[in-house]
Protein backbone atom coordinates (compact mmCIF):
# COMPACT_ATOMS: atom_id res chain seq x y z
CA UNK A 1 0.00 0.00 0.00
CA UNK A 2 1.31 3.62 -1.11
CA UNK A 3 2.51 6.07 2.14
CA UNK A 4 2.01 8.89 -0.71
CA UNK A 5 -0.83 11.65 0.35
CA UNK A 6 -3.77 10.59 -1.01
CA UNK A 7 -4.78 14.29 -3.91
CA UNK A 8 -8.18 14.34 -5.32
CA UNK A 9 -8.36 17.20 -8.01
CA UNK A 10 -11.72 18.88 -9.27
CA UNK A 11 -12.64 22.10 -10.85
CA UNK A 12 -15.68 23.83 -12.32
CA UNK A 13 -14.73 24.41 -15.60
CA UNK A 14 -15.01 21.36 -16.39
CA UNK A 15 -12.38 17.87 -16.64
CA UNK A 16 -10.74 18.95 -19.98
CA UNK A 17 -10.17 22.64 -18.70
CA UNK A 18 -6.07 23.48 -19.17
CA UNK A 19 -6.41 25.12 -15.64
CA UNK A 20 -7.29 21.42 -14.34
CA UNK A 21 -4.39 19.89 -16.35
CA UNK A 22 -1.65 22.50 -15.38
CA UNK A 23 -3.13 21.87 -11.79
CA UNK A 24 -2.93 18.25 -12.19
CA UNK A 25 0.68 18.39 -13.61
CA UNK A 26 1.77 20.67 -10.94
CA UNK A 27 0.38 18.26 -7.90
CA UNK A 28 0.99 14.61 -9.00
CA UNK A 29 4.77 14.78 -7.73
CA UNK A 30 3.54 15.25 -4.43
CA UNK A 31 1.54 12.46 -4.32
CA UNK A 32 -1.11 9.94 -5.93
CA UNK A 33 -3.49 11.71 -7.92
CA UNK A 34 -6.87 11.08 -8.39
CA UNK A 35 -9.46 13.48 -11.17
CA UNK A 36 -13.45 13.83 -10.45
CA UNK A 37 -14.24 16.66 -11.99
CA UNK A 38 -17.44 17.65 -13.80
CA UNK A 39 -17.87 16.74 -17.58
CA UNK A 40 -18.51 20.31 -18.50
CA UNK A 41 -18.74 23.45 -17.56
CA UNK A 42 -19.90 24.14 -14.25
CA UNK A 43 -19.01 27.99 -13.29
CA UNK A 44 -21.56 29.83 -11.04
CA UNK A 45 -22.65 27.01 -9.77
CA UNK A 46 -22.09 27.62 -6.41
CA UNK A 47 -22.62 24.89 -3.66
CA UNK A 48 -24.87 23.17 -5.75
CA UNK A 49 -25.96 19.17 -5.68
CA UNK A 50 -27.97 17.08 -7.88
CA UNK A 51 -30.85 15.52 -6.25
CA UNK A 52 -33.96 14.48 -7.56
CA UNK A 53 -31.80 13.55 -10.84
CA UNK A 54 -29.08 11.20 -11.22
CA UNK A 55 -25.54 11.38 -11.55
CA UNK A 56 -23.13 9.77 -13.69
CA UNK A 57 -19.72 9.13 -13.56
CA UNK A 58 -17.38 8.51 -16.64
CA UNK A 59 -13.77 7.33 -16.95
CA UNK A 60 -11.46 9.06 -18.66
CA UNK A 61 -8.18 8.17 -20.25
CA UNK A 62 -5.29 10.77 -19.84
CA UNK A 63 -1.52 10.47 -21.48
CA UNK A 64 -0.15 10.89 -18.27
CA UNK A 65 -1.99 7.63 -16.69
CA UNK A 66 -3.99 9.67 -14.01
CA UNK A 67 -6.97 8.12 -12.90
CA UNK A 68 -9.13 10.33 -13.79
CA UNK A 69 -13.03 10.75 -14.05
CA UNK A 70 -15.77 13.28 -15.33
CA UNK A 71 -19.13 13.71 -13.35
CA UNK A 72 -22.06 14.82 -15.19
CA UNK A 73 -23.36 16.48 -11.68
CA UNK A 74 -21.68 19.84 -10.33
CA UNK A 75 -18.49 20.53 -8.41
CA UNK A 76 -19.45 19.48 -4.80
CA UNK A 77 -21.07 16.23 -6.50
CA UNK A 78 -17.90 15.38 -7.54
CA UNK A 79 -16.71 15.94 -3.92
CA UNK A 80 -19.02 13.36 -2.66
CA UNK A 81 -19.05 11.24 -5.33
CA UNK A 82 -15.00 10.66 -5.13
CA UNK A 83 -14.94 10.18 -1.47
CA UNK A 84 -17.86 7.62 -0.98
CA UNK A 85 -17.42 5.95 -4.42
CA UNK A 86 -14.08 6.93 -6.05
CA UNK A 87 -11.77 6.66 -3.42
CA UNK A 88 -13.93 5.08 -0.77
CA UNK A 89 -12.05 7.21 1.66
CA UNK A 90 -11.02 10.85 2.49
CA UNK A 91 -8.10 12.11 0.15
CA UNK A 92 -5.32 14.07 2.44
CA UNK A 93 -5.54 17.18 0.51
CA UNK A 94 -8.19 18.54 -2.07
CA UNK A 95 -7.09 20.87 -4.92
CA UNK A 96 -9.47 22.40 -7.22
CA UNK A 97 -9.06 24.20 -9.91
CA UNK A 98 -7.31 26.32 -11.46
CA UNK A 99 -10.27 28.82 -12.28
CA UNK A 100 -10.05 30.47 -14.97
CA UNK A 101 -10.95 33.74 -13.65
CA UNK A 102 -10.83 35.38 -10.22
CA UNK A 103 -12.39 33.47 -7.42
CA UNK A 104 -11.71 36.94 -4.75
CA UNK A 105 -14.40 38.49 -2.61
CA UNK A 106 -18.11 37.63 -2.69
CA UNK A 107 -17.38 35.84 -6.02
CA UNK A 108 -16.70 32.96 -3.43
CA UNK A 109 -20.28 32.30 -3.20
CA UNK A 110 -21.01 32.02 -6.57
CA UNK A 111 -18.08 29.73 -7.29
CA UNK A 112 -18.10 26.08 -8.27
CA UNK A 113 -14.00 26.04 -8.14
CA UNK A 114 -14.40 27.45 -4.09
CA UNK A 115 -17.31 25.53 -3.03
CA UNK A 116 -15.84 22.38 -4.19
CA UNK A 117 -12.84 23.49 -1.72
CA UNK A 118 -15.76 24.57 1.31
CA UNK A 119 -17.09 21.22 0.60
CA UNK A 120 -13.87 19.48 1.28
CA UNK A 121 -13.45 21.43 4.25
CA UNK A 122 -16.54 20.19 5.79
CA UNK A 123 -15.64 17.20 5.50
CA UNK A 124 -12.60 18.38 7.43
CA UNK A 125 -10.35 17.96 4.55
CA UNK A 126 -6.97 20.29 4.09
CA UNK A 127 -8.78 21.88 0.71
CA UNK A 128 -7.52 24.73 -1.66
CA UNK A 129 -9.30 26.64 -4.27
CA UNK A 130 -6.63 27.66 -7.14
CA UNK A 131 -7.98 30.20 -9.69
CA UNK A 132 -6.10 32.90 -12.07
CA UNK A 133 -7.32 36.06 -12.91
CA UNK A 134 -6.90 35.46 -16.62
CA UNK A 135 -9.77 34.45 -18.61
CA UNK A 136 -8.22 33.33 -21.19
CA UNK A 137 -8.15 29.87 -21.78
CA UNK A 138 -4.61 30.41 -23.93
CA UNK A 139 -3.11 31.34 -20.58
CA UNK A 140 0.63 29.72 -19.76
CA UNK A 141 0.29 28.72 -16.16
CA UNK A 142 3.44 26.74 -16.44
CA UNK A 143 5.25 29.30 -14.17
CA UNK A 144 2.65 28.83 -11.51
CA UNK A 145 4.17 25.19 -10.72
CA UNK A 146 6.09 26.22 -7.60
CA UNK A 147 4.20 28.28 -5.36
CA UNK A 148 0.98 25.63 -6.15
CA UNK A 149 3.53 22.92 -4.92
CA UNK A 150 4.56 25.02 -2.05
CA UNK A 151 1.00 26.15 -0.91
CA UNK A 152 0.21 22.29 -0.84
CA UNK A 153 2.91 21.23 0.33
CA UNK A 154 2.31 23.49 3.66
CA UNK A 155 -1.12 21.42 3.56
CA UNK A 156 -0.24 18.19 3.33
CA UNK A 157 1.65 19.08 6.55
CA UNK A 158 -1.29 20.28 8.17
CA UNK A 159 0.05 23.50 8.68
CA UNK A 160 -3.79 24.95 8.65
CA UNK A 161 -7.28 25.13 10.88
CA UNK A 162 -9.17 22.38 10.64
CA UNK A 163 -12.75 22.74 8.64
CA UNK A 164 -10.47 25.85 6.73
CA UNK A 165 -9.77 26.08 3.03
CA UNK A 166 -7.76 28.57 1.37
CA UNK A 167 -8.65 30.53 -1.45
CA UNK A 168 -5.77 31.05 -3.94
CA UNK A 169 -5.70 33.78 -6.70
CA UNK A 170 -3.07 34.20 -9.25
CA UNK A 171 -2.57 37.79 -10.69
CA UNK A 172 -2.65 38.10 -14.15
CA UNK A 173 1.21 38.87 -14.65
CA UNK A 174 3.82 37.08 -15.67
CA UNK A 175 4.55 34.61 -12.95
CA UNK A 176 8.64 35.71 -12.98
CA UNK A 177 7.35 38.62 -11.52
CA UNK A 178 4.81 36.94 -8.35
CA UNK A 179 7.24 38.51 -5.37
CA UNK A 180 5.52 36.35 -3.24
CA UNK A 181 2.41 34.92 -1.27
CA UNK A 182 0.50 37.12 0.63
CA UNK A 183 -2.61 35.70 3.15
CA UNK A 184 -5.49 37.89 3.60
CA UNK A 185 -8.74 38.12 4.68
CA UNK A 186 -11.97 38.03 2.02
CA UNK A 187 -12.29 41.29 0.58
CA UNK A 188 -15.68 43.06 0.67
CA UNK A 189 -17.16 43.57 -2.57
CA UNK A 190 -20.84 43.70 -4.34
CA UNK A 191 -22.11 42.83 -7.57
CA UNK A 192 -24.07 45.27 -9.35
CA UNK A 193 -26.06 43.18 -11.46
CA UNK A 194 -27.85 43.31 -14.63
CA UNK A 195 -29.46 41.66 -17.61
CA UNK A 196 -29.16 41.81 -20.88
CA UNK A 197 -32.43 41.24 -23.02
CA UNK A 198 -32.21 39.79 -26.48
CA UNK A 199 -34.99 38.27 -28.75
CA UNK A 200 -34.11 35.04 -29.90
CA UNK A 201 -34.84 34.16 -33.41
CA UNK A 202 -38.52 33.55 -33.05
CA UNK A 203 -38.27 36.95 -31.22
CA UNK A 204 -39.03 35.57 -28.12
CA UNK A 205 -37.20 37.74 -25.23
CA UNK A 206 -34.53 36.03 -23.11
CA UNK A 207 -31.43 37.04 -20.81
CA UNK A 208 -28.36 36.85 -20.20
CA UNK A 209 -26.66 37.78 -16.65
CA UNK A 210 -24.03 40.39 -16.51
CA UNK A 211 -22.93 42.87 -14.08
CA UNK A 212 -19.96 45.04 -12.36
CA UNK A 213 -17.86 44.00 -9.84
CA UNK A 214 -17.47 46.75 -7.09
CA UNK A 215 -14.71 46.17 -4.89
CA UNK A 216 -15.92 48.23 -1.42
CA UNK A 217 -13.14 47.31 0.99
CA UNK A 218 -11.20 50.06 2.92
CA UNK A 219 -8.64 47.49 2.65
CA UNK A 220 -8.52 48.49 6.95
CA UNK B 1 -48.30 55.30 -6.37
CA UNK B 2 -48.52 52.70 -3.93
CA UNK B 3 -47.33 53.22 -0.18
CA UNK B 4 -47.60 49.66 0.70
CA UNK B 5 -44.48 47.81 1.02
CA UNK B 6 -43.37 45.63 -2.11
CA UNK B 7 -42.78 41.76 -1.21
CA UNK B 8 -41.17 39.51 -3.66
CA UNK B 9 -41.85 36.01 -2.70
CA UNK B 10 -39.04 32.99 -4.39
CA UNK B 11 -38.63 29.49 -3.62
CA UNK B 12 -36.55 26.70 -5.04
CA UNK B 13 -39.50 24.18 -5.29
CA UNK B 14 -40.73 25.52 -8.47
CA UNK B 15 -43.85 28.11 -8.93
CA UNK B 16 -46.33 25.66 -8.57
CA UNK B 17 -45.61 24.10 -5.54
CA UNK B 18 -48.17 24.19 -2.51
CA UNK B 19 -45.55 25.88 -0.30
CA UNK B 20 -45.78 29.45 -2.43
CA UNK B 21 -48.93 28.90 -2.56
CA UNK B 22 -49.77 28.98 1.15
CA UNK B 23 -46.50 31.72 1.37
CA UNK B 24 -48.41 34.38 -1.01
CA UNK B 25 -51.68 33.84 0.69
CA UNK B 26 -50.13 34.78 3.80
CA UNK B 27 -48.27 38.09 2.71
CA UNK B 28 -50.30 38.72 -0.24
CA UNK B 29 -52.18 41.31 3.17
CA UNK B 30 -49.08 42.84 4.33
CA UNK B 31 -48.22 44.51 0.83
CA UNK B 32 -48.33 44.18 -2.50
CA UNK B 33 -46.98 41.16 -3.88
CA UNK B 34 -44.85 39.94 -6.62
CA UNK B 35 -43.79 36.06 -7.09
CA UNK B 36 -40.79 35.64 -9.44
CA UNK B 37 -39.95 31.90 -8.79
CA UNK B 38 -38.24 28.75 -10.67
CA UNK B 39 -40.49 27.23 -13.76
CA UNK B 40 -39.27 24.06 -12.40
CA UNK B 41 -37.80 22.49 -8.77
CA UNK B 42 -34.38 23.61 -8.17
CA UNK B 43 -34.22 21.70 -4.50
CA UNK B 44 -30.67 21.54 -4.14
CA UNK B 45 -29.08 24.48 -6.10
CA UNK B 46 -27.57 26.36 -3.67
CA UNK B 47 -26.16 29.58 -4.70
CA UNK B 48 -25.88 28.66 -7.83
CA UNK B 49 -26.19 31.41 -10.92
CA UNK B 50 -26.77 30.95 -14.43
CA UNK B 51 -23.91 31.85 -16.34
CA UNK B 52 -22.49 30.69 -19.63
CA UNK B 53 -26.33 30.40 -20.98
CA UNK B 54 -29.44 32.24 -21.22
CA UNK B 55 -32.34 32.77 -18.72
CA UNK B 56 -36.01 32.76 -19.81
CA UNK B 57 -38.98 34.74 -17.82
CA UNK B 58 -42.56 33.61 -17.96
CA UNK B 59 -45.90 35.41 -16.82
CA UNK B 60 -48.18 33.17 -15.09
CA UNK B 61 -52.11 33.80 -14.47
CA UNK B 62 -52.90 33.21 -11.14
CA UNK B 63 -56.52 33.32 -9.95
CA UNK B 64 -55.67 35.70 -7.32
CA UNK B 65 -54.30 38.36 -9.96
CA UNK B 66 -51.28 38.49 -8.08
CA UNK B 67 -48.16 39.11 -10.72
CA UNK B 68 -46.05 36.14 -11.16
CA UNK B 69 -43.31 35.16 -13.05
CA UNK B 70 -42.00 31.69 -13.64
CA UNK B 71 -38.02 31.70 -14.46
CA UNK B 72 -35.89 28.98 -16.56
CA UNK B 73 -33.30 29.65 -13.43
CA UNK B 74 -32.26 28.97 -10.26
CA UNK B 75 -33.59 30.63 -6.74
CA UNK B 76 -30.89 32.89 -7.03
CA UNK B 77 -31.31 33.92 -10.54
CA UNK B 78 -34.96 34.37 -9.28
CA UNK B 79 -33.77 37.35 -7.09
CA UNK B 80 -31.38 39.08 -9.68
CA UNK B 81 -33.79 39.00 -12.25
CA UNK B 82 -36.55 39.94 -10.33
CA UNK B 83 -34.77 42.95 -9.01
CA UNK B 84 -33.10 44.03 -11.94
CA UNK B 85 -35.54 43.77 -14.39
CA UNK B 86 -39.04 43.00 -13.07
CA UNK B 87 -39.14 44.88 -10.24
CA UNK B 88 -36.55 47.54 -11.11
CA UNK B 89 -36.20 48.38 -7.87
CA UNK B 90 -34.96 46.21 -4.39
CA UNK B 91 -38.50 45.05 -2.44
CA UNK B 92 -39.27 46.04 0.86
CA UNK B 93 -39.23 42.58 1.96
CA UNK B 94 -37.86 38.92 0.25
CA UNK B 95 -39.64 35.71 1.42
CA UNK B 96 -38.44 32.07 0.29
CA UNK B 97 -40.68 28.89 0.94
CA UNK B 98 -42.64 27.70 2.10
CA UNK B 99 -40.14 24.67 1.66
CA UNK B 100 -40.85 21.33 1.66
CA UNK B 101 -38.93 19.86 4.13
CA UNK B 102 -36.20 21.39 6.85
CA UNK B 103 -33.53 23.83 6.32
CA UNK B 104 -31.92 23.38 9.39
CA UNK B 105 -27.90 23.87 10.06
CA UNK B 106 -26.00 23.00 7.42
CA UNK B 107 -28.30 22.24 4.88
CA UNK B 108 -28.51 26.23 4.38
CA UNK B 109 -25.37 25.71 2.02
CA UNK B 110 -27.24 23.38 -0.08
CA UNK B 111 -30.88 24.81 0.01
CA UNK B 112 -31.94 26.95 -2.88
CA UNK B 113 -34.77 28.31 -0.74
CA UNK B 114 -32.49 29.59 1.76
CA UNK B 115 -29.66 30.67 -0.63
CA UNK B 116 -32.42 32.99 -2.33
CA UNK B 117 -32.93 34.64 1.24
CA UNK B 118 -29.06 34.87 1.38
CA UNK B 119 -29.05 36.49 -1.94
CA UNK B 120 -31.61 39.03 -0.38
CA UNK B 121 -29.42 39.83 2.31
CA UNK B 122 -26.71 40.36 0.43
CA UNK B 123 -28.65 42.57 -1.14
CA UNK B 124 -29.66 44.53 1.94
CA UNK B 125 -33.58 43.49 2.07
CA UNK B 126 -34.94 41.86 5.04
CA UNK B 127 -35.21 38.21 3.94
CA UNK B 128 -36.43 35.04 5.29
CA UNK B 129 -36.68 31.68 4.46
CA UNK B 130 -39.27 29.63 5.56
CA UNK B 131 -39.27 25.65 5.63
CA UNK B 132 -41.68 23.02 6.79
CA UNK B 133 -40.05 19.74 8.62
CA UNK B 134 -42.51 17.46 6.37
CA UNK B 135 -41.76 16.57 2.51
CA UNK B 136 -45.93 16.36 2.10
CA UNK B 137 -46.80 18.06 -0.96
CA UNK B 138 -50.62 17.44 0.77
CA UNK B 139 -49.41 19.60 3.72
CA UNK B 140 -51.89 21.60 5.55
CA UNK B 141 -49.85 25.27 5.86
CA UNK B 142 -52.96 26.80 6.76
CA UNK B 143 -51.96 27.02 10.34
CA UNK B 144 -49.22 28.83 10.06
CA UNK B 145 -50.47 31.95 9.02
CA UNK B 146 -50.23 33.37 11.70
CA UNK B 147 -46.45 32.92 12.73
CA UNK B 148 -45.67 33.79 8.75
CA UNK B 149 -47.39 37.14 9.12
CA UNK B 150 -46.06 37.77 12.50
CA UNK B 151 -42.76 37.29 11.47
CA UNK B 152 -42.96 38.96 8.23
CA UNK B 153 -44.56 42.58 9.80
CA UNK B 154 -41.38 42.26 12.24
CA UNK B 155 -39.11 42.28 9.03
CA UNK B 156 -41.01 45.29 7.81
CA UNK B 157 -40.68 47.15 10.57
CA UNK B 158 -36.52 46.10 9.97
CA UNK B 159 -36.20 44.81 13.42
CA UNK B 160 -33.41 42.72 12.62
CA UNK B 161 -29.56 43.68 11.37
CA UNK B 162 -28.73 44.53 8.19
CA UNK B 163 -26.83 41.77 5.86
CA UNK B 164 -28.59 38.99 8.23
CA UNK B 165 -31.53 37.13 7.01
CA UNK B 166 -33.84 34.81 9.00
CA UNK B 167 -34.33 31.03 8.83
CA UNK B 168 -37.65 29.82 10.08
CA UNK B 169 -38.41 26.16 10.42
CA UNK B 170 -42.03 24.45 11.71
CA UNK B 171 -41.95 22.06 13.35
CA UNK B 172 -44.46 18.94 11.53
CA UNK B 173 -47.04 19.15 13.86
CA UNK B 174 -50.48 20.30 14.38
CA UNK B 175 -49.92 24.15 13.85
CA UNK B 176 -52.25 24.51 16.80
CA UNK B 177 -49.60 22.77 18.72
CA UNK B 178 -46.84 25.36 18.15
CA UNK B 179 -46.22 27.14 21.50
CA UNK B 180 -44.38 29.87 20.60
CA UNK B 181 -40.85 30.82 18.11
CA UNK B 182 -37.87 30.27 19.29
CA UNK B 183 -34.94 32.22 17.86
CA UNK B 184 -31.55 30.03 17.83
CA UNK B 185 -28.22 29.86 16.12
CA UNK B 186 -27.43 27.33 13.33
CA UNK B 187 -26.90 24.32 14.90
CA UNK B 188 -23.54 21.77 13.29
CA UNK B 189 -24.64 18.49 11.61
CA UNK B 190 -22.82 16.71 8.69
CA UNK B 191 -24.70 14.54 6.24
CA UNK B 192 -23.17 11.37 5.99
CA UNK B 193 -23.09 10.74 2.24
CA UNK B 194 -23.55 7.66 0.57
CA UNK B 195 -24.45 7.05 -3.21
CA UNK B 196 -27.12 4.71 -4.53
CA UNK B 197 -25.52 2.27 -7.43
CA UNK B 198 -28.12 1.05 -10.00
CA UNK B 199 -28.43 -0.02 -13.78
CA UNK B 200 -30.26 1.86 -16.25
CA UNK B 201 -31.95 -0.23 -18.55
CA UNK B 202 -29.52 -0.41 -20.93
CA UNK B 203 -27.24 -1.68 -18.15
CA UNK B 204 -25.13 1.53 -17.75
CA UNK B 205 -24.47 2.79 -14.22
CA UNK B 206 -25.59 6.21 -12.45
CA UNK B 207 -25.97 7.11 -8.93
CA UNK B 208 -28.28 8.86 -6.79
CA UNK B 209 -27.26 10.46 -3.47
CA UNK B 210 -28.61 9.98 -0.08
CA UNK B 211 -27.05 9.88 3.30
CA UNK B 212 -27.70 10.35 6.78
CA UNK B 213 -27.98 14.08 8.75
CA UNK B 214 -26.19 13.57 11.71
CA UNK B 215 -26.84 16.60 14.50
CA UNK B 216 -23.38 16.99 16.07
CA UNK B 217 -25.18 19.43 18.26
CA UNK B 218 -24.22 19.76 21.86
CA UNK B 219 -26.65 22.33 22.43
CA UNK B 220 -24.90 24.56 24.45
Amino acid sequence: MSEKPLILVTNDDGVNAPGINALIDFVKDLGDVVVVAPEKGQSGMGHAITIGDIVRLFEVTRPDGIKTYACSGTPVDCVKLAICHVLHRKPDLLVSGINHGANSSINVIYSGTMSAAVEGAMEGLPSIGFSHLSYDYGQDFSGLKESVQSICKSALQKKFPLKTCLNVNFPNIDAQHIKGIKVCRQAEAHWADSFEKRLDPMGKEYFWLTGNFEGRDKGT
